[in-house]
């Protein structure tokens, strides 16, 4: 390891702030544009220099599942392409005016948004996370430094270049990205002791990063930890909806974060749901765990044990509670859930807004899918992740969660009595 | 120590807090109404118990003003119900649609202001902190643990009962604020690690208790860090208003965090200014130490060495450097200031327009003393200090500061496609 490159990456790019913070969004815009046409140009040399890291990954004999993670083929490398040009269109939340105020005294408050300062983004394997995360602090005016895994090394430094060749080309210093190769853990708790230099950590990828990086950074982590998601079918749920949108919130996209883990049912409508229910999951393949009562219900599948309902399957199983009332659901949840998101489908209008109001989770749905827990859906253009942070930034992670504010105050000689 | 007593506090403030959050506003107000008439009628308790405290202070042998800040009169008293009325007053933001929008797809998206859960308060010797800190927790909806030092332990524990009597004749769970009375640091250790429990710290007091609290604390933490605050006077200021805020900044309470501890001014005015501002600071008794350009004007001086320029003297000692310009004096305040508050005077508009979107701190002020960054001065009604983080919450801490955010979604069965 060199702990001396570490930390000149990472304060260059403190330094490079001061700078970055005041360009205009015009340049930006153009800086993206010139990466558009970089990367565009430069197909063949990202998919052969891509290949090594694909044949490195084979070497090292990695699941089928991460190798394509790290696939860089031309559908890929348009998707890059398009999520600049989204990012380009987005507008900077930077300058924003959040609210002013006058006071009595004449003075004139303004609270406006303004970039935090250098982002340290640390992901694994997905070699767009590179583009993606560092598109998004340029148009907040945030400088980043970029960790990227092992895996994608070869892959992301290219990408890393790219960048700072279209931030060259437009005249803003290309320290304004960071990228830093040492790809080992010492490398990453390293850089998790610079808050004198990084303002704030996002971490992305499996819950062993995330728990690494809570531990040992010294400056506030805005995490994407893991989604365990119920969805609760409550007495009075119309059972086209809950079949629908059960069916939708487990199997459309089993391993993503906003699908559900866990199926809660109320006991006076389980005897006609759950059987019905099984025969959808069935036909998709979908493994069911059940507590003692669906046992009682559905004879011939596993139960399900405590450890069940902790557990973040990102899979096609999903265990299956029984409960009593709303409040035993809502208990439920609170308990064992992720605080990510959490839906209830009823048609009755108090236990809806209970359940809005008492569920303690990020986003909270009636009669919907989890699955729309996500930046782009919300309308924000992009996400840098999904947090699970109360404080600062909470659900989707977009341009604006990017930003913090300052109060400028105007006045004519002022002074307290 | 007894961990197992901080835990069960701990433990039993974030249970409180569920059934905490749904209470409604009429509620929290009648249980400070009882609180503002059992402080009024245990006046005589109180004043005895606090002269425990203060006999105590006495044998430590703790400086005059320390023991001052100890003491609770009836005109502190009467202070203290005087801060009940005025969060009586305030409106909860709990519950404030903060924004809301359709999806093409018809789901409702509303992002809610919700209370974060429960606060740890960890504060040192002024004991009105322990009411003024618990009821603006109880009117966010958040529960909290509050932990006092030991020179004020005793007035801190009835105040502490006095407000758990009051949540107990409203019918408030009295476990919604705890209190523990370990006031040793390994005490304030443990509680730093029950991230299971306890979801923002929020530490009050002197430079070695936040640099502690941070340190150790595995939740996220509201820094109140110290204020090394500066004034800068431009080429083109108004030497009217120049004197008459700088001297506020600097001479109307010297001893908290929104004082100016240094003084920059432009090398094109020193000449003028300096004579004229130092002739006030005479008068009221400022110790100037000068950078080597401010020696060659005021002669009978101290020099001011690096470490000045680094210093919070929180006291009648100001430090004067003497810039080339408006660079060099948003230069210096970027790499010496604390981000609290910072100042220019001035006529041009352009310098006006740069300081305040160049300097990095909370409040930015053109023509005005840095002596108004506050929460009551903003018109947030009370605060619990001023942060000096980025993310989360910047400046004044009030009730809003205090709250988190969720998105509750509205659907009729939408699913993702």
């Amino acid at each position: 390891m060199n702990p001396e490159k570490i930390i000149e990456t990472c304060k260059k790019a403190h330094e490079a702030f001061f700078s970055l913070s005041k360009t205009n969004e015009d340049k930006i815009n153009s800086t993206l544009e010139s990466l558009k046409l970089l990367i565009d140009r430069n197909r063949k040399k990202i998919k052969e220099i891509n290949e090594k890291d694909i044949e490195n990954a084979k070497v090292m004999n990695l699941k089928s599942s991460l190798i394509d993670r790290l696939l860089l083929n031309d559908k890929r490398i348009d998707g890059i392409i398009q999520s600049i040009d989204t990012v380009i269109k987005l507008k900077t939340p930077v300058g924003e005016v959040i609210e002013g105020w006058k006071l009595e005294n004449g003075l004139n408050i303004e609270k406006v948004r303004v970039p935090i300062g250098t982002v340290g983004i640390i992901y694994e394997s997905r070699p767009n996370v590179t583009v993606d995360a560092a598109i998004l602090c340029l148009k907040s005016l945030n400088t980043s430094v970029l960790r990227g895994g092992k895996e994608a090394i070869n892959s992301n430094k290219l990408l890393s270049d790219l960048i700072k060749k279209a931030l060259h080309e437009n005249g803003i210093n290309s320290d304004s990205i960071g990228f830093i190769d040492e790809t080992n853990r010492e490398g990453v708790k390293y850089m998790l002791k610079l808050n004198q230099y990084i303002d704030v950590i996002v971490p992305r990828g499996g819950e062993g990063l995330i728990g690494f990086v809570s531990e040992n950074a010294t400056m506030p982590v805005i995490k994407h930890d893991k989604g365990l998601c119920h969805l609760y079918v409550d007495e009075s749920a119309d059972l086209e909806k809950a079949l629908s949108i059960s069916y939708n919130a487990k199997v459309q996209r089993p391993g993503v974060c906003n699908a559900i883990e866990t199926l809660l049912v109320h006991e006076n409508i389980a005897n006609v749901f759950l059987p019905e229910f099984k025969e959808l999951m069935d036909k998709a393949g979908v493994e069911l765990r059940g507590c003692k009562k669906t046992l009682g219900i559905l004879k011939d599948i596993k139960e399900a044990k405590e450890e069940d309902f902790n557990t973040e399957y990102l899979d096609l199983i999903l265990s299956i509670k029984v409960v009593e009332n709303l409040d035993k659901a809502i208990e439920h949840i609170n308990t064992y859930g992720s605080h990510h998101s959490e839906a209830i489908v009823t048609e009755n209008y108090d236990n809806a807004e209970r359940f809005l109001d008492e569920v303690d989770a990020s986003c909270v749905y009636v009669n919907a899918s989890t699955r729309f827990t996500d930046g782009g859906v919300f309308g924000f253009g992009a996400e840098i992740g999904i947090s699970t942070n109360k404080l600062h930034a909470r659900g989707p992670v977009g341009l604006r969660e990017l930003t913090t504010y300052k109060y400028k105050i105007r006045g004519n000689g002022q002074i307290r009595r």
